[in-house]
């Protein structure tokens, strides 16, 4: 195929596979004589089909798990399984790898942004070429079967019906895991796949330092006699009007709107499929508005992130967030640091008030402050107050690794799950749907994801210690209800860049000194001491 | 590439497309060896691969103009447009061409289907092969923006805004049909292609009969005195009770619900992903209760066939219906044989009255019955009268003719169709909103489509008649509500073959007889005689 042949893995040694495809460069005709003219314009090729094939895949998970019937699940699967297959063909084909490495050898004849596409592309093959089309595929299907069941099991509250969908991911993932590379631990892998170049040693660090912390911190608030009160926002709020305010909201978070599709769904998501189209996906409970606000503003900022990548990159490899927890960052960013400060509770405070004055219209700002603050050990992760938020991530990491490496099977779930509340949280679990069906996650896919919560929520930290540091007004942009000066800054900082820059380099150049715990650590302390009088 | 090269055409020659790529067949490698076993697998493969680019582009196509962000249309254009390049790719590819060669020389050892797939498959690449893939995927972009142009024009009722739209898309249109055909009439290709083996000489022969019945009737229902009133059904019905009513409605026509996606768009239509998954996509108007329950029913009836289609044809070609015609006659048929009768009456006055009791409580079914079939010549299509619909579409049909054969463009077409509308129907058109932007078909490239909505009705007519001859109590099934004996009649003999038999073939065993716009006239004339006392 070309005089550059890489040596023979998985995915080149299946039979089944053609060897061009729509998109695939062509061979080099004259051996060894170099084309980086025609090399870039088979690159852009190449990035305009993977680019239809992520519009259609994203567009399609999406509608999957919001508005298609579920009668419709196996065929969504199928169709998604094919589409992958086409996919990996394209980048994992021994023609893709020729041209990348052939450019990847010529970065002085690339432009920056054609540099990144070629390293990010190698990146995405490399993650792929050893997994046989066939696993790879299969787990597809796996994934969108297992979504819908995981949506009946928690509607029914039955963990046994979603065990057998776990077993057979994590069987799936760790045989993935093992094409990837058969000698690191399969967890490892996964954690890489959600988070560059983070494993177990790394998150186990992290969570030892949080856990130091947070600990001590939530026994002592627990001690406190300090009531914090959540009165005005407890009852029922009309749902009609709480998709009204998500609208409010939207629109106060700095969201074009004209570029987001808001809809609903059991679990909440969002995604982008370009710079010019968000979906937000989020469900609105008649007996939870405050939990409904702030699920809103989390998903607002990713779509954010999204929204906020050079829009030059829509038909590239680069279009998308860096890292799952560089994007967790934003979203907790705009959730925690912004939504649940002090300074924006006036103008959330207002358009709360603007559709529920009955019932809201005499609530003050600080009381609104000290609901969404109030520290509360209760079963429901996306409903946490930020200081027992990461023991809830710290319970699924653990039981990740059990599962991963085969200490646990499903059937063990429940009750290391009701240990480990009962453990970190001091609290009984009520039942499995308020327990390990809570999450979808696992049921398509994102073991190894959840770890990136508590990392983005700690390098939102940072990067809001490094905007102060720079002269930013924090507490008068969140005021002024005008976030744009804060948007500007993640935009310069992060957004923009897509993929084409790590986690890791942005956070140096963002913050000056690399990523630390310490700011999320330090922030949490000097919050809830003040809030509880410690 | 293979032995059993094809001459030499206008795909083939194309320099920039690929040869090879996933799900199409490789060459057969010892020259002349016949292997039909690895030939049925390529069909499968291929298949395969036809059936996740179309799942994947009919919700592109369906979810655009109904969820999407306006702001996304460039983006989902471009995706689209490489996409359908892929399909063309796999499709038209020589290797492709020698397989279905290959097994169309030897059908003696394929299934009915598997050689009904050969067939279409066939038929679909003749209609591709000659057109230059570069031509192709100019239209889809076009149409995809002008898509979008024609909603913002018609909000605007702003013709002039569209009409560079419309030249482009005939243009564009004129010259696609000149690779296919270019010694053929452009608008008989277009024609051919929405209802295979019709062309201006046939529409011409139907027309002349209907208007020759048409005309004079309308001009005997306009003098008649007798009053046909509709005043339950004027003034304003609250939006969200009509889409709970439309959920109503879409379980007395009988569709699964569970199968069906209902959403809202400017201009109604349905599809089908396939035979687990239908969009009906419709409007609501606060003061258009009536139009808006048969246009549900018309969407209904679309989804009613597509859905019945039998499952097994799912990922293959043969999935949905056979032709525009029978498509329409399918909606025209639960709109108006079914709908609109005096049978059906009180089972749909019920499901009027649930949600508006208020203001329906005390209207009969024979009020009903009077103002869904009280003629009146109005400007818009959708909600015409069964009597006044074919000159609607006549009007639309005579304008197409002289847009491609060029002898109007399209700043001539708002006189075009306002003196059409004076002189078949009578009226003045008071704006190009209600007028020649109400419909959105041209904007989407369905130049040559509106025929085949009468010749839908003209089918549908026939086919009730045929029911009843062969014993089915249409008058009964409609009077009970529950209309599974017309499905059964019409999934037998229509429904469940999807593409797999032909408009012509269906309707000759269906009803022992080929085509015969007689029974459609026939059935004007014996209603409106009775329900104008003529």
């Amino acid at each position: 195929m070309s005089d550059n042949q890489p040596s023979l893995t998985g995915f080149e040694e299946s039979a089944s596979l053609p060897t061009t495809l729509p998109g695939m460069p062509d061979a080099p005709s004259p051996a060894g004589v170099p084309n980086p003219k025609a090399d870039i314009a088979a690159l852009e090729e190449l990035e305009r089909h993977l680019y239809a094939h992520r519009y259609a895949q994203i567009g399609m998970e999406c509608y999957g798990s919001t508005i298609d019937p579920e009668a419709a699940t196996q065929d969504r699967g199928e169709a998604l399984a094919i589409l992958q297959e086409e996919d990996q063909a394209l980048l994992c084909s021994p023609a893709t790898g020729a041209l990348l490495d052939r450019l990847s050898a010529a970065t002085a004849l690339l432009t920056p942004t054609q540099a990144a596409q070629v390293r990010i592309l190698q990146r995405d093959r490399a993650s792929q070429v050893d997994v046989p089309p066939e696993v790879a595929s299969s787990l597809t299907r796996l994934l969108t079967e297992s979504g819908d069941a995981w949506r009946r099991a928690k509607g029914a509250g039955d963990w046994a019906a979603f065990e057998p969908y776990l077993d057979k991911i994590v069987a799936k993932m760790r045989e993935v895991a093992s094409y990837r590379n058969a000698s690191a631990d399969p967890y490892d892998i996964w954690l890489d796949e959600y988070e560059h170049n983070t494993n177990r040693a790394f998150y186990d660090r992290f969570f030892g330092e949080v856990k130091d912390v947070v600990v001590p911190l939530l026994a002592d608030v627990q001690k406190s006699r300090r009531p914090l009160g959540r009165s005005p926002f407890e009852g029922r709020f009309d749902t009609n009007r709480q998709w009204e305010m998500a609208r409010d909201l939207v629109r106060l978070e700095g969201l074009d709107e004209r570029k987001v599709f808001l809809t609903t769904t059991e679990h909440p998501f969002s995604d982008g499929l370009t710079s010019n189209y968000a979906i937000i996906a989020c469900h609105v409970r008649e007996n939870d508005v405050l939990a409904n606000v702030f699920t809103m503003l989390h998903e607002g900022g990713h779509a954010l992130y999204e929204m906020g990548v050079d829009p030059s990159f829509n038909y590239t490899s680069l279009k998308g967030g860096t890292s799952m927890g560089m994007h967790e960052a934003q979203s907790r960013f705009f959730e925690n640091y912004v939504g649940r400060s002090l300074a924006f509770a006036p103008r959330l405070a207002e358009v709360m008030a603007r559709q529920f004055r009955g019932q809201l219209g005499r609530m003050t700002p600080n009381q609104l402050y000290v609901a969404a603050n109030r520290v509360e050990a209760q079963p429901i992760r996306t409903e946490a107050d930020e200081l027992t938020y990461p023991l809830h991530v710290l319970v699924r990491y653990e039981i990740e690794q059990l599962l991963m490496s085969g200490e646990a099977a499903a059937s063990d779930v429940p009750k290391l799950w009701a240990d480990r509340y009962k453990s970190y949280l001091g609290i009984n679990v009520p039942n499995d749907a308020r327990g390990a069906l809570q999450d979808t996650h696992w049921a398509t896919g994102l073991i190894g994801y959840f770890p990136t919560y508590a990392f983005g929520s700690a390098i939102g930290a940072q990067l809001k210690d490094a905007m102060i540091r720079g002269g930013l007004d924090f507490d008068g942009v969140c005021a002024s209800g005008n976030l744009a000066p804060i948007h500007e800054w993640l935009r310069e900082r992060i957004w923009r860049y897509g993929r084409s820059r790590d986690t890791t380099e942005m956070i140096l150049d963002a913050c000056g000194e690399p990523f630390s715990p310490s700011y999320y650590t330090s922030y949490l302390v000097e919050k809830f001491s003040a809030l509880y009088g410690l």
